[in-house]
């Protein structure tokens, strides 16, 4: 768990004051839960991993000493958003369209992009079972993802009710499914995991040959299609200087493609199964929908994508990009959660942004602009001795009340100290009050970084930083493109 | 422990964005810790009721049979600040202001604006030992009080080292001068509770005569002074239509006369105590700044001010209102606590406003405008049948690209059944897509409030909402300002 500085945290809240701008727009609601539930509400909702890793909290007062646990850190935002949709049945509405972005824990092994305490930003739709539900979630993800400058990610989708068809048709008994999913969850990181796993659970050899085969068969032209397109989608990144520039709308096409025949491939394999027909179905449709969007994107059917939480019941999704293990987003369907908590069950689906693998992203990538680390204040009041205290900390009040971000420094000294420290904040004014200025009513302003300023009267201070700011504020958004160039350029170097 | 719906979040967040807006324009930068600390950060730092209060955390995997804690939820966040402090003392500037809005918990009972999780709107200076930092907290929270509609609080403070000294002069021993400030602490709640106190610790007849009446004295003038300047604040309020208009500056006056008097009597009482000399001089300081301000405050010398926390070591502060006990925010000076965590003592001064006492008077007044919770989303996009819905979905992201938050239903069906769910929601507008439509390119948008609506080419449908939105916004601005002038109304006749 970590601590964030005022440039980290400056960094999270742009993001996710973006991300939020995006979520807002496709109509979802703001929603939060405690970070404390009751430990039964958790357990039994993740997997026996899950229960593991859940954070649980002692007994309070004369309690304490037995040792026992009745609360746990929240775990995701999905079982609380059931929990409390089964509670609050009758104040929400029947349809309802929710997003929540709140930190949550788990007892994991840290690792680059992946914390014990960690951020989800999560949109979730309640009570539909159309599929306009899934390809919404897609494209509110992967709008966000591009807002924040994301090009290259790909789009992966699955449906429990293919793999498990998958499974069956190649006579794998139901008993040990849920242990295949699990090895095949690996897959991605370590192909080599989801053999070994299957000879561990005793996959009869015939039935684990049957399902190797068909999973490598359509995985591995689909991997080299993903490789090619996202290799083309940097190139572009680096030819092109907007987002708008881009266009890979040729990949697009060969995606859709592959997915059509994969379909079919997966429909004969698991002949007759109604459940995989529906499920295909549903698969097609989410597919088509995200294709006929106004921007093409990279999504396709992959069969190695399993979802390790075992409360999903349909289609699962997740978003990656070729540079971070592990995924910048995930989701699916879960129809029967809500049902846990309450007597009625109620359709949902949901998808997760993971704040902390962005960032990590975008930091080694260099995606932020300049300008989201700004100075802590506009302008530094300061006084020269103690008896200019009382009308530093009053100019100080004026200036905040027409509307100035202004840092007051709290020890009197001369400008020569006050100047240094100013500067080193990147603080861009600076006034120091003394008898003199108290006197004249004329204030020098300095701007810490070139020494010298200019003397003018108190009241046209504000309209000079004003102007002032105006124009760094442009020299910033100046050496924003300068910068943005700069990494084009590493780029192209890079590529050749 | 609560969940906030979206009503809820989008209150919190209003109230939130304006206390940030107010402390950034202090130069104060943000800070995040994790909710979760080594339990041996939190222990001992709050004295014996906190320790009890801290919920914590089992030791996971294989040492959670023992049963024992390693780990504990943040209690305040002012000790996880003086560890980030000490920890990171090279990366920090040695002047520095932060401030941290967060959520801590506490295994409290709960009570009217009181909650096991709770968020604290922390600022604090460390670094400086002059009075201008309590000035400038005083007047922080003061401004974020005031953005936020407040006018009638009042502003105690107080010195730990005249409470020592007070208990001193009444020959009070030292080991049982933390045990009167507790039962002092809960005087302000339950004035009986200090005299029952202090009889319980065994504090001398003499002694405790002699500080009780040197207490109830100055006390008595105080409180009487308190109630009729609130009285007149809340006349003023009833009155005027603008904060603008409200003038206090006679009770102002007042309050600084009888501050000036009661610290001469501390001195006289006291006398000769070196300590009480500078901790008088030192409020003295603070009280002045903080009148010596573009508006005038009722910050008042309280004696009874104790505050619970240990590790407070100088100035003590709190703000309150008349109709909720306890306190809006408080706040103090703790030079020891960086200390604790680090050889080099730092010095530091900090305040706190309680973001849920803050919305419950709110609530209760009836201070939110009436446009913080407004609609899901501008429009709602349907479908009259499943064909149209590809073309209702690519129809809601092209008008997303442009700015709108449109909300799409999933389901298809007839206008008047998503008329009801849209007016139910309050969303302004409606579009239905049908073959009609489809074939046609001519779009109906309805206002499902009103039944009926108007018939409009696709490509004049995002103008004709924005202009719509633009009247409806002034009609807004026009409810609330009605639903101000209803509230001024109901008081008055209150008052009468």
């Amino acid at each position: 768990m970590r601590d964030f500085l005022p440039a980290d945290v400056r960094k999270r809240e742009y993001v996710i004051g973006i991300i939020k701008e995006v979520y807002e727009r496709y109509g979802f609601e703001p929603l939060e839960t405690p970070a404390v539930e009751n430990i039964e509400t958790l357990m039994g909702k993740y997997g026996e991993e899950g229960n593991q890793l859940i954070f649980k909290i002692l007994k309070r007062g004369e309690h304490e000493k037995s040792g026992e646990a009745d609360l746990a850190l929240r775990y995701d935002l999905t079982v609380p958003l059931a929990r409390v949709v089964a509670q609050y049945q009758n104040e929400l509405p029947k349809f309802f369209k929710r997003y929540q972005i709140q930190p949550v824990w788990r007892a994991d092994r840290p690792a680059r992009g992946r914390f014990r305490e960690f951020y989800q930003c999560d949109v979730d739709v309640l009570g539909s079972r159309s599929m306009i539900v899934e390809a919404e979630l897609i494209s509110a993800a992967s709008d966000a993802l591009e807002a924040l400058g994301f090009n290259d990610f790909t789009i992966r989708v699955n449906h429990r009710n293919i793999l498990t068809a998958v499974l069956n048709a190649s006579n794998i008994p139901p008993a040990i499914h849920s242990a295949v999913l699990i090895g095949l969850d690996k897959y991605d990181k370590n192909p080599g995991s989801l053999t070994e796993a299957m000879a561990n659970i005793g996959v009869p050899y015939e039935s684990g040959l049957k399902f190797l085969t068909f999973l490598l068969e359509n995985v591995t032209r689909f991997k080299d299609l993903v490789s090619r397109a996202q290799e083309a989608a940097s190139r572009q990144i680096a030819d092109a200087t907007t987002v708008e520039e881009l266009d890979v709308v040729d990949f697009s096409r060969l995606f859709m493609d592959a997915n059509e025949s994969l379909l079919d491939r997966i429909a004969g394999f698991t002949f007759p199964s109604l459940a995989a027909e529906k499920a295909i179905e549903d698969v097609r449709k989410v597919l088509q929908l995200a294709e006929n969007r106004t921007k093409p994107r990279r999504v396709f059917l992959d069969l190695t994508l399993a979802r390790g939480l075992s409360y999903y019941t349909g289609t699962i999704m997740e978003m990656n990009v070729a540079d971070l293990p592990g995924s910048l987003g995930g989701g699916g369907r879960y129809d029967n959660l809500v049902g846990m908590f309450s007597k009625q069950s109620i359709p949902a689906c949901g998808f997760s942004l993971g704040l902390e693998r962005i960032i990590t992203v975008m930091n080694e990538r260099k995606m932020f602009p300049l300008s989201v680390v700004g100075s802590p204040a506009d302008l530094m009041v300061a006084s020269f001795d103690d008896e200019s205290q009382p009308v530093a900390f009053t100019f100080a009040a004026e200036l905040r009340a027409q509307g100035l971000r202004v840092l007051l420094h709290p020890e009197s000294g001369n400008p020569g100290k006050h100047r240094v420290y100013a500067r080193d904040r990147g603080i861009p004014f600076m006034i120091v009050i003394g008898e003199n200025e108290r006197q004249t009513g004329q204030l020098i302003l300095v701007e810490p970084r070139i020494r010298g300023g200019q003397q003018l009267p108190k009241n046209e201070i504000v309209s000079a930083i004003r102007q002032r700011l105006e124009e760094k504020k442009k020299e910033r958004e100046m050496e924003d493109k300068t910068f943005a160039d700069a990494i084009k350029q590493e780029r192209d170097k890079a590529d050749q």
